[in-house]
């Protein structure tokens, strides 16, 4: 990013001034186009606010821009005398199209993220970068030479980092695949979003948990589909709750997180496992298992995965390296029948060609060598730790003001606040203080719940970001609103 | 993938047998799907289709799977005497979905590809292996420490590697740019998915080339757009075409090559290119500059592109790695208004959660290294070379066949069959000689054409390769078909 030279003579505001003219010049800012507001300008810029105003000044002197009150700082329709007739309209393509932007309140959230770099961040439901194998992946690079291909990876994926995943599955999940069942992607979210576009149609019905993450993703509503909820509780979903459903809206899908619920962190039964495929198998309706916790089991393993259970292709079952290794890596999988696992390649083959021979390269390096076991074990003893750490603050510091239930794996952490609260003032509160989390009403929940992630941040911050979320949740912000379904606006 | 052991003791149809139902057991094939042919599994494992008719026949001993007559082989819905009442009509999910499958045509192709290794191949519209800087890139990753976060990245792209390219395409295509107007993506497969998807909306008429290999891509009928023909002559498109188009259509984009256009070869004149930039600007219609070639330019360089022309951000510019240097690393890039920029950078994140950092850091040393550079002037005499080569053939061993004009870049040669010709059978032909190509109607091109890549095969299979051609066109097939619209199916 550009930053202005203070080591030249030319004044910042002046650098500036020229900088902006050049962006204007060749089209990122076309004609028409709103300019960065002066405070965000002055942050991204790292310059006092005035420095802007000044280099706006200038622009709108040579009359290559123009201010309006409360519209902000424009590019002129008629710069340097041309008068171009007609720009497209940028902001009416941009509104456009079938794929829906991503919630606002998420959008703020990642952009508080990125410009505060001092804030607790019980939000990103990632582990914090020091759980990354660096060091591992660094030397893996460095000490193996890379012979692959440089051409177009097989859409299906590198077939060596299939094999490994293979017996990687069978041996820790007892999941049965096959290399030919088996599909990489671009993490869960492009499994996701392959099942959503090419086996779902316009007007579908699919259940949903609810709460669930699925609230907090808009591709199932440009995928254009009927979502309806699956309430859980304690213990996961209420299977017989589908047969309802279905008789209702003949559902064609089912997507569950059977183990550490994101975001409620609970776990379905081994009773309700079993009802649920029984259910799904005398429907005819498939399952989409998205599993991306299981290996962080924190107090003894969760009963077996729904894949590992099912004997008839009914289940689709999601998994990645996002959560438990390196979201950097974007490798995740997912294992289907046949016929899913042809269509879904040739579709991602048109999306994007296919992944990068490289990390592919570099995930089966990862698991063949037993750098992904020994992951596992060290991850699990850091997020006990973080877990229990951030449930011993819960307890000293906001016993008064919340409910929970220790998850026993996963990264969150699911609380109910007591009271009433606005979500929306309750979050805004919070960044004033310097902790940042997601509101429950993010994944489809009544306003009044929270997600803290406790594995962000460090077991150092845990305690003090707590702390600020006790002084937030003291302000008078706790008036409640009516409910806002994040999914269905 | 797996493949029968011929060390051990259990016969290899034994092996066969256990292997295919141990797939059937965790629904790889669900009950009702249907197994490979004998043929297809006999190629795909190595050994004899009797073999496999013996393991097929032990499967229906079992009771396992089923035969009927023309209907192949499927599995049992009865096996194991449970009665799995219903299971999901995986058939039925995978021909739904918004997102169309590929053309029938291109996935026999790829599909003759994979399973033909000794093919020659002027089908794919890539470089041969051997042109892949494939020793740098190991060197690269074998002597620099790879030291950025393995979290998600910047779902806009890597930082580095968006200043690296900014630099590039600066100094070698005076394209301007910053930081913030440019979007790294999944090869410029990817950045045409994301204009289709969130810029455009069901219904919206947009023009491309006649022929364009936008015709191969079913994405433009996914996304619902209404396509409208601008015809390509040796000197590009007919600007004023487009103000027909629009009176006509309303027309919202434009979709063009302008260098070496795949597959035609033709080269806009800098006349029209400033008359299209004139009519886009009057009408206010963005143009999409697709531009994979302009580095391979082999005679001198061709005309600006147009986004060096554009001064109103009327363009969006694509570019990529792939076809110049490695397509297995995936990065491709889109410059763009800022509006533009952001709304699909969100819509990627959604998707697929951006790109893996590794290949980006890759692809950063190999620009700031001047790797790039030195690999686009070896390029150019490999290209040169071969393109040579396919005209010395052309002219020498199919002249009264076929008529070309020669391209001044690229990777592909397009040629006009002389005498009516039915595509279908003249690739069928060919095939069974040993050759492969595209066909014309692939990019909506009437019969009667075909694309030859030069890049793909290795120089001294050039040769050999049109002489199978021209034993292809001397066998009867030679029967003019009516014409069969690819993309209008």
């Amino acid at each position: 990013m550009w930053k202005p030279d203070r080591s030249i003579k030319q004044p910042i505001y002046q650098q500036i001034t020229d900088y902006m003219e050049h962006r204007i010049s060749f089209g990122e800012f076309p004609p028409g186009s709103v300019l960065p507001s002066e405070r965000k300008l002055a942050d991204l810029l790292g310059v006092n606010r005035s420095t802007i105003v000044q280099a706006y000044e200038e622009l709108r002197a040579s009359g290559l821009v123009e201010s309006a009150k409360g519209s902000g700082t424009r590019v002129s329709m008629h710069k340097w005398g041309i008068t171009p007739k007609q720009t497209p309209n940028w902001k009416q393509y941009a509104e456009g199209g079938t794929f829906l932007p991503n919630l606002p309140f998420i959008r703020r959230i990642r952009e508080e993220l990125r410009n505060r770099e001092s804030i607790i961040d019980f939000a990103s439901g990632e582990l914090s970068p020091d759980l990354f194998p660096n060091a591992i992946i660094r030397d893996l690079l460095q000490n193996k030479p890379f012979q692959e291909h440089l051409g177009y990876e097989d859409p299906q994926g590198f077939s060596p980092l299939r094999s490994s995943l293979v017996s990687f599955l069978e041996q820790h999940l007892h999941i049965h695949a096959t290399d030919s069942s088996i599909l990489i992607t671009s993490g869960s979210q492009q499994s996701l979003f392959l099942i959503t576009q090419c086996l779902l149609s316009p007007g579908d019905a699919v259940a949903i948990e609810d709460p669930s993450y699925c609230y907090s993703l808009p591709m199932f509503q440009s995928a254009g589909l009927r979502l309806f909820r699956l309430p859980v509780d304690e213990h996961g979903i209420n299977p017989e709750d589908i047969l309802t459903l279905y008789r209702r809206h003949r559902i064609r899908m089912i997507f569950v997180n059977p183990n550490f619920q994101n975001p409620t962190g609970s776990t379905l039964t081994l009773e309700r496992r079993v009802r649920l495929l029984e259910i799904a198998s005398e429907l005819g309706v498939p399952i989409v298992e998205d599993d991306p916790f299981t290996l962080t089991a924190l107090d003894g393993n969760p009963p077996p995965t729904l894949k590992s259970l099912d004997t008839t292709g009914n289940v689709l079952y999601i998994g990645s390296l996002s959560k438990i290794a390196a979201s950097g890596l974007r490798i995740g999988w997912l294992i289907a029948p046949q016929a899913v696992v042809s269509r879904l390649t040739d579709a991602r083959q048109q999306m994007d060609f296919g992944l990068s021979s490289i990390p592919q390269w570099v995930a089966t390096q990862f698991i063949e060598e037993g750098h992904f076991e020994n992951q596992i074990i060290k991850l699990r003893e850091a997020l006990l730790e973080k877990r229990n750490e951030m449930i011993r603050g819960l307890q000293q510091l906001i016993q008064e003001n919340v409910s929970f239930t220790p998850p026993q794996g996963g990264l969150n952490m699911w609380c109910k606040i007591n009271g009433s609260v606005d979500d929306f003032k309750l979050l805004d509160e919070a960044i004033k203080k310097g902790v940042i989390f997601v509101p429950g009403s993010v994944y489809g929940s009544d306003h009044g719940y929270i997600r803290l992630c406790f594995a962000r941040p460090q077991l150092d911050e845990i305690m003090p970001g707590l702390n600020l979320l006790k002084e937030a949740l003291q302000l008078p912000c706790l008036v409640r609103s009516s409910r806002i379904p994040a999914a269905f606006t």
